[in-house]
C-alpha cells in the first residue's frame, strides 16, 4: 500500500512538480496542504484544483489568518521582532504555524512523512524542519527540491512533459514570499548589491507620494497589544490588515538590506511590511513611555535574541519560550496610545500618552510645575562617578 | 588673594550670570572658557566680550572642531552610537572634550576650581563632573545653577540690576544645545508628550520638500571611517559638515522621542542630526556587508552599552575604554562604499559594496553562478535542531 | 501628639540607641519591629525586652522563616543567585522581606515614618530604602546612624549615660549579619586584604576536618525546588536548615572575596553559607542536565543580572520581576536528583539523573548503544564554519 | 604520482590505522605530524617510529610547548576561560595550534590534503576543521574515522592483519586527551551519570590527602599574566608546569560535569587541571581587586562568550578576535599578587594586593581611617531608586 506524504503546498512550480514527483517516483499518496496566512494572490480554490490536477490524492485548505495574527504576529510585536534591527520576520513567523497544521493533517490522515519545497540554502527549511521535529518527532521529513535531483530545469521539463497545469513560462525573476505580516522579495537582479531596488518589486506599498495628504492614525494598546485604531476597536488581524492598507498607501515599511542567513552566507533582501513596521514603531515608542529604564535597556537584548531564534528556525526552542515569558511580563504595563503620521514612506510618532506612562511632568518639567529635588544630584553624581574616579587615580599611579 | 575658577562659558544667560555671581559672591577671578565644537550661532568673539563685560578676569576661546570630529564623533560612528537606538549622543559627546580643555586651562592658569552651568536634573552635569573628576582628580567642582540659590528669576534680576549685557527678555521657550554632531531641543511646549513637535523648533534641517529633487551621495569608508563623499576625499569634520548641509536640505535626521535620563526620570526630547544620522545609517549597512554574522550580532549589544555609558557620563570609564578596543577591532574590515538617496526626510541606502565585503555571489545566487553545496544542509539542520528536538521529546515525556 | 516611627530593630547597639534617640530627640513613639529570618542568636523575647527598656512604645516580633525560605531563598536558588559568581546574597535577600513587614506594621499602627540602622557606605540602606519606597511610597524614611550625628562613640556614651541595657563593652571587632541563608563577616582585621581570614570569624561552619567521614546527601528537585533530602520530603526551610547543619559540619560554603559595593567602593567580605552553597551547587548541576544548551547559556547572563539587581537593592524593580518570569519558566523542567559528597570544605556532585534529563545515552555513548548518525557532522561543520572561512578568505584578500 | 596527506598523528590506534589505511586505500604518501603540547606520556621518538612502521612516508615532531603556553593558555587565562563556568577548554585550546602546524607542514611538503582522527560526535572535529579552513582555505580535509568505514573493530582487525605495531589489546575503557593545560577523561563507565567518578581515572592529581601539610603559593601577575611564583620569576609554561605539580599533589582541579557538546548532545565529562584551575582562581580574584565594577560585570559575559566560541571550534573567528581585544585591554591593570592555600582538593585565595588595586582603605574602612562622605548616600539612593519608585506608583495606579 502506498505511503502517505503530507506536503506544504503553495501552488507554485516547485511544490506542484513535487506533488507529481512524489506521487510518481515515490509511489506515494500526496496530501497537499495549503495554509492561508493572509498571502492573498490566487484564489485558494484554484490552488487546490491545481494540486489535484498534479495528482494529489487529497487537498486541505485551512484559513488560519486569525490564529496567525494572534499567536504569531502579536508575540512578534511584543518583542519588537526585527532581525538585524530591520527585518520583521515575515516568513520566519508563518512557517511554524504551517508546520502545526501539517502535523495535524498527518496525524488525521495517518501519514508518516512530511514534505516541503524549500531549497538547501534558505532559512525556511530550518523553520519547517525544526518545527516539524519539535511537534512530530516520529515523522519522516523530505525536501524534494533540496534532497532529490529536481532542478528547476528538470521541474519545468517534468511539468511540460506531463502537462501539469503550471505556467512555467515567464516567471518573475524574483523569489517572493508573502503573508499578512509582510512580503519578501529577493534574487534575480537584486543579487547585485550595488543596484537600487527595481521599481517593479513592490506590491504591498505604493511609491511614497510626497504630494499626498498625510494620514494620521492613533493606535491604542493594552498590555502591548493593539486594541483600537482611531478609537474603533480592532482584533489583531484587523489592526494588521487595516494598517497594511493605510500605511501601504504612503509607502511605509519598505526595506532593502544585507542579511545573514542561518546557513552562514550573506544575501540581499527587500521587504515591504507597512502594517508590521507601523505597529512596531508605535509599540517601541509606547515601551519608551511605559517601561522602566533598566527593563527597557535589558529588553533590547532580549528582543534581539528573540528575533535571532525565530529567524534561525527555533520558534519551538526552550529559550524562545522563556524569552516569551520575559517579554509578556514586560508588556503587562504597555498600555496607552500612540499617534503616528503616515507620509512619504515613513510612519512618524507625533504623540504618545496613556495609563501605563512613567512620564511625570512634575519631575521632568523646567517650568512652574517642577518638583524635582535638585539637591539629590550632587550626592548621586559623587557616587555614580566614584568608580571611574578611583580607576583614573589608579591609572595615573600606574603610569607614574 | 582671590581664588581662580575656570568656568565652561556658553554665552547664555545662566553662565553669564554665573561669571558675575562667582566674581562677586565668591570673590573669585573667573576664567571663562568657550569651546568651539561647531555649535555655530553667535560669533565667539562676541561671546568672549560678553564674558569680559560680565566681569571675567580672563577669557579663552578654543576651536576644537577637528578634534571633536576625530576623537569624539568618529568613535561614536564606529559604535553606531545611538542611545535607546535613536539619540546620536549630541551633547553627551561634546562635554568630555570641553572638560579636557577646562582642565588644561585650569592647570595653565593655576586654578583649583572648575564650574559649569548645568542644572541638577539633566545629564550634562554627570558628563562634566565625571569627566572632570577622571581628568583632574585634585580639582574642586561647583555648579552655581544647581548648588546655589541662583534661580532663573534671580538670574534675570541679577543681570538687570548690574546691567549685564544679556537680553534676558524674550527667550526661546525651548532649551537648546547644539554642535557639529547635531542639535537638541527640549522643554517648553514639548513637555506635552501628546503634542506634535512645533514647526519652529528645527534649525539644522529644512522641512522635507516633496517637490525637491532627491540627492544621491556615495560615502566611502576605510576601517569604518568616512574618507570620501562622491569620491572626493574628506576629513571626518568635512564629512559631517557637508552631510549636515546635504541631508539637512532634505529634512533627514529629525527625531522625537521619550528618553530615560540618568537621574531616573523620563523626558521628551527632539533632535536633528542630518549628518550623524546619514553617516550612521551608511555605516551600519556597511557593517552588515562586512562583519561576520556572530560578530555583528554581538556588536549590537556592545554598541548599545557603549551608547549607554557615554550617555550616562562615563566617557572616561574603564568599561568604555575596553568597548572602544572591541569596536575599533571590529571596524578594521569595514571598508567599502555606500550609496544613499536623501529625500523627503529619509536617508535610504540603495547600494553597497567594497573590499571588505563578505557577500559571495557564487554562494548567494539562485542563478547560474550558484556553487553552494545544498547537500550540506541536511546534516546541518539535523544537528542545529537536535537540542530543540530532544527538549520537545523530554517535554512530551514529562507531560504524559 | 507624638509621631510614630516604625524602626527595624535588631537588638544591637546602633538600633537600641536609635530607639532612645528617636524617642527623646524627635519626640516620637517608636515601634520596634524585629523580624525572625532565622538569624538565631539571642532569644527574641530578650531582644523585645531590650527595646522596651530603651523606651520603645511598642514592640513587634514576627517569625517569617517559612516565608523567607519560600519567597526569597527559593527564587534565589532558581536563579543560582551568586553576586560576582560567589556571594549568595545573604543580607540582600532578607532586607526586602523585613521592609514588607515594616510597612505592614506602619499601616497597622498609623505610623508615617520608617527607620533603619544602616550606615551610608553599605548596601543595606539601598535594600531597605528602595524596598520601602516601592511598597509604601507615602512614607518618610530616616536613617539615624547615617543622617544624624549619632557616631559610635556618641552611641556608647548615650547608652551609658541613660543606662540603656546594652553591653557596649565587649564588642566583636567584626561587623556581622546572619540569617537562614548564611552569615556575613566584614571589617576589623579583615580590612587587610592580604591577611588570611582569622580562625575566629566562622560560626555556621566547622573547620574542614579531612579526617572526618564524608557525608553523602541526595537532593531531589521538582521544577527547580528541593523537595526531599535522601528521599525524605522537606519544605524549603527544612532543606536549608538541615543542609546548614550537615554541610556546615564539613566546612562547606566558606567564602573570602573582594566585592564591589553599590556605592562604588571595593571591600573585602567573608561569608559562610553551607546550605545555600550546597543547594546552588546541586541546582546548577541539575540545570546542566535538564536545560537545553542555548537556554543554559542565556540563563547564565540572566542569573548574573538577577543577582546584581538584588544586590543593588532592586528586589522590587520591574526588571527583576521580568527576570523572575524567565527564571521560573526555565525551571519548569529542572526535575531530578543530585548526589553530593560533603567533605573537607567542599560539596562535590558525584551523580545526577531524573525525569527532566536531556542526557540520551544512545546519542552520547561510544559503546554498543550508540545510535548517533555521524554522517550529519560533515554538513554541519561545513556550514557552522562557513562564516569564519569566508571571513578568513576576505582577510587574506585585504592583506594582499 | 601519489597525493600527499598531512595527518595529525597521536600515536594511538585510530591514527595509526589511519596512516596505513590512507597509504594503502587512497594510494597517498602520508606525512604524520605529532605536536608536543605537553601531553607527556610516550616518548615522541617512539611515536614517530610507530608512524613509520605503519607506513608513513614522512614524520614530523614539533615541540610547541612554549608557544602553547604563551599564545593559547595565556589568552585563556586572561579570559578566565571556563566553558559552562567549569571546563578549562583543555582540548579546545590545543587543536587550533596543532592545525597551525599541520598547515605549515602541508605547505612545506606540497600536500593538498589534511587528515585528523576525530569522530563525528565530538567537538574536536570542529576545532580541527574550522581552524584548518580558516588557515588553509585551499586544502582538502578528510576524517577517516568519521567519513570512512573504519570502525574500531575494523581498525583492530586491520592492524592485526598487517602487523601494525599497536597494542590493540589492553585499552583503557575511557577516552582520554591530555596536554599541559589539563587532562580529559570520558566514556566507558562514566557514561552512567549517576555513578561517581571511578578512582582510577585520575593521573595529573593525587587523591586529596587530609594528612598532608597545606602548600601556600604566591602568584605575581603583570597585566594579567603570571610572572613569578613565590617571587621567583617564571615563564608562562613554567608557571603552568610548576603549578600542575604543586596543586596536583593536593588534588586541586578535579572536575565532574554534564556538558553541552557543539553537536547538540549532552555528555558527562571528567577533567583534571591543577595548574589551570589554580591560575584562573587567582586571576579572577585579582580581577575583582583591580577591575572597575561595571567592567568586571561586563567582562563576565565577554569571558563566557569567549569560552563558548573556543569550545565550539571558533578560535579563528572574527568575534573571538574582537573579544581578545576587549580582554587584553581589560587586563592592562591586572597587576598584583595573590596568595593561595593548596590543600584537600582546593586552591583557596587567602590574600591579594598590588599596584593595580582599586581597594581604598580610607573609603572601605569602618575604623579610624574612614574618610567616606556618608552624606552623599541620601541623594544617591533617592535617584538610584527613583525609577523603581515611579514604576511602583504607576503599578498601584493601574491596579486601582
Amino acid at each position: 500500500m502506498a505511503d502517505r506524504i503530507v506536503l506544504a503546498y503553495s501552488g507554485g512550480l516547485d511544490t506542484s512538480v513535487a506533488v507529481a514527483w512524489l506521487t510518481e517516483k515515490m509511489s506515494a499518496e500526496v496530501v497537499a496542504v495549503t495554509v492561508d496566512v493572509g498571502q492573498g494572490g490566487e484564489d485558494l480554490d484554484v490552488v487546490r484544483q491545481r494540486a489535484l490536477a498534479c495528482g494529489a490524492a487529497e487537498t486541505v485548505v485551512v484559513d488560519v489568518r486569525d490564529q496567525y495574527a494572534e499567536r504569531y504576529c502579536m508575540p512578534a510585536l511584543l518583542a519588537n521582532g526585527l532581525y538585524m534591527d530591520r527585518y520583521p520576520l515575515i516568513s520566519a513567523l508563518s512557517r511554524p504555524l504551517i508546520a502545526e497544521h501539517l502535523i495535524q493533517v498527518a496525524r488525521r490522515t495517518g501519514a508518516g512523512t512530511l514534505a516541503h519545497g524549500c531549497t538547501g540554502k534558505g532559512n525556511d527549511q530550518a523553520r519547517f524542519e525544526i518545527s516539524l521535529a519539535a511537534l512530530g518527532d516520529e515523522m519522516e521529513i523530505i525536501a524534494p527540491t533540496r534532497d532529490t535531483p529536481i532542478s528547476r530545469d528538470f521541474a519545468i521539463g517534468f511539468a511540460a512533459e506531463r502537462g501539469l497545469p503550471i505556467e512555467a513560462s515567464r516567471r518573475s525573476p524574483y523569489s517572493i514570499d508573502q503573508n499578512m505580516w509582510g512580503r519578501t522579495i529577493e534574487a534575480g537582479p537584486l543579487e547585485d548589491t550595488w543596484a537600487a531596488p527595481m521599481p517593479d518589486i513592490w506590491n504591498y506599498t505604493r511609491d511614497p507620494d510626497p504630494a499626498a495628504e498625510p494620514d494620521e492614525v492613533t493606535i491604542t494598546f493594552e498590555a502591548g497589544l493593539p486594541t483600537a485604531l482611531d478609537d474603533r476597536p480592532v482584533t489583531p488581524r484587523e489592526a494588521i490588515e487595516q494598517l497594511n492598507v493605510r500605511a501601504g498607501r504612503h509607502g511605509v515599511g519598505r526595506l532593502d538590506m544585507m542579511e545573514d542567513r542561518l546557513v552562514g552566507i550573506k544575501t540581499r533582501e527587500c521587504y515591504e511590511a507597512p502594517g508590521a513596521i507601523t505597529l512596531i514603531t508605535a509599540h517601541r515608542e509606547l515601551e519608551s513611555l511605559t517601561l522602566e529604564k533598566e527593563l527597557l535597556r535589558y529588553k533590547r537584548g532580549v528582543d534581539q535574541r528573540w528575533a535571532e531564534l525565530v529567524y534561525d528556525g527555533l520558534w519551538f526552542s526552550p529559550l524562545k519560550g522563556c524569552l516569551d515569558d520575559f517579554v509578556a511580563g514586560a508588556n503587562r504595563v504597555v498600555t496607552g496610545r500612540v499617534r503616528l503620521r503616515l507620509h512619504a514612506g515613513q510612519a512618524v510618532v507625533v504623540g504618545r500618552d496613556g495609563e501605563g506612562s512613567l512620564y511625570d511632568l512634575s519631575l521632568a518639567s523646567y517650568g512652574a510645575e517642577d518638583r524635582f529635588d535638585q539637591s539629590q544630584a550632587r550626592g548621586f553624581l559623587a557616587l555614580w562617578g566614584l568608580p571611574t574616579r578611583l580607576a583614573a587615580r589608579r591609572d595615573a599611579r600606574l603610569k607614574s
